[in-house]
């Protein structure tokens, strides 16, 4: 049941030479979903073993070249090892116009069906499975290219039904699937029995919100309240407060404080800027703040742990 | 007096872990050139040392992604970094189509000037200066992707005057510029020296010829003629000589072979298909051809000392 994220990039515009351009997987019970493709997506993908014909969703969050220069390159692979099935991109429109005028140029085709979905400037479900949806939502970087965050979250799944008191109660078959929903069973003789006495609640939904490129604001709390894990961009430490603002980016201190204002159970901060060679140094003014968090490496896995049921 | 080529990338279509899409620096008396441009070549220079500020002049030989998708982030990159000196770029003029469609569609506006010079399918100089002559030479590949070779070779320099002659003859100041060009010197009684005897020969041009992307042809021989290195592309061993030829590649026994006739000093070879994890096995069929060639890896360093003076 796995729940993981690789950090492929956590470079921020200029990369470095122990720093990749922005790129992560989300392995989701080996879906897997890449989240923006910096230059060299590809390469950091073979290097940490991710099978990447098995990516059929790639969400951008912002035209920014440091966030989308790799995926030509992969898109191009992809076909040349002869992919079929289509790829479902997540993207400010003009992403589209630049792929397809870059392919019609060249008389490239592509051996399977790339199918765009624009980012709009609002929050909405903008991918959803048997499993998962993904709620995109923007948020605040400069106005040349608008950045949308994600927000990965398992759907709430069914009760468990307890064995044991059902057989008590003889509770017929072809009742198990309203009370796997929630419903309590009433017996022949009319007592109500309540659905918590006959199931355990449900494994909780684990969640990631994917957090890049913005001045840090407390409007998007409601997008990482309560999840697992918060990647939020920390391009700067607290001594470039205004530089960060400046630029729409966001210090490690903000980092801390909007973690723990959404009560998010951990947090991990890339995007970092070229001056720190060792990131390390941004950890000293999160920790009084924050202290479950971390700083990303390029290979980095961040695994969510399935929680026991809240019995 | 530097004369040496990094490799960047000897990995052809589908890059593997150990080598970048093509990419090649060479750095003459500290001017250095980009030769292909294939994504990550950005990382790769930093990786290897190279000073990619310095780079004026990039030359990509065809418009496969394998040797150009790294050139948007590149350019960006310097850009960021603020750059100002012109950056010219040789290369089929679709390529500036493409950049130019990007960056408007980002509304990027480079902190200097892109110079594009169209390379036409045919022989001719593309590039001067007063060390250095870049001839380019059209090769064989796919229709969709005419491809070019590059002929980087020394300007012939002047002879050196051999002080002591010169003085014994008592020959002008004036006139030692006239020497230098070869003149024979005339003495005031009407006596004729030969220029031999009054001047050392000039060292040795150095020349390094690069040839990807095509089918081995002898009709490319005078561009590789007496080349202190060759690069040639072995995307195939001989085994696959036919699929070689079917995808409008070269195999090692054919490069050996071409370098042998060319009469190169030194042959190299890159551009491997991913089938090879460990390219040396390829040296067998061009040992008894051509021994001294070598296989390329991602960093290697070739050199090409400045050769003593024919005395």
């Amino acid at each position: 049941m796995k729940f993981e994220i690789t950090i492929l990039g956590c470079g921020s515009a200029v990369p470095t030479s122990k720093r990749n351009c922005a790129a992560q997987v989300l392995n989701v019970l080996e879906r897997y979903f890449l989240i923006d493709c910096g230059e060299g997506t590809q390469y950091q993908m073979r290097r940490f073993g991710i099978p990447y014909n098995r990516i059929n969703n790639i969400f951008i969050s912002h035209l920014h070249g440091d966030h989308f220069f790799g995926l030509v390159g992969l898109l191009s692979t992809l076909s040349l090892q002869g992919r079929r099935g289509d790829m479902h991109i997540y993207a400010d429109s003009r992403l589209q116009k630049i792929l397809d005028f870059t392919f019609k140029t060249l008389s490239t085709e592509l051996t399977y069906n790339v199918i765009f979905h624009n980012l709009y400037r609002k929050e909405e479900i903008i991918y959803e499975d048997n499993i998962l949806t993904v709620t995109a939502f923007p948020v605040s970087h400069r106005h040349d290219a608008p950045c949308t965050g994600f927000l990965f979250k398992e759907k709430e799944r069914d009760k468990t039904i307890r064995k044991d008191m059902v057989d008590a109660w003889k509770v017929p078959i072809a009742f198990l699937q309203y009370l796997k929903k929630g419903q309590d069973f009433i017996t022949p003789e009319g007592e109500v029995i309540e659905n918590s006495r006959l199931t355990y609640p449900p494994v909780p939904c684990r969640s990631y919100a994917y957090i890049t490129d913005t001045l840090c604001k407390d409007k998007f709390l409601p997008y990482a309240k309560d999840v697992d894990l918060l990647y939020h961009e920390a391009t700067f430490g607290k001594e470039f407060k205004d530089l960060a603002k400046k630029t729409y980016h966001s210090t490690a201190e903000q980092a801390a404080i909007f973690a723990k204002k959404a009560n998010a159970k951990k947090l991990i901060i890339g995007h970092f800027s070229s001056r720190y060679p060792y990131a390390e140094c941004l950890l000293e003014e999160m920790n009084d703040i924050f202290p479950n968090a971390l700083v990303c490496h390029d290979g980095d896995v961040f695994a969510i742990e399935q929680r026991k049921r809240y019995i």
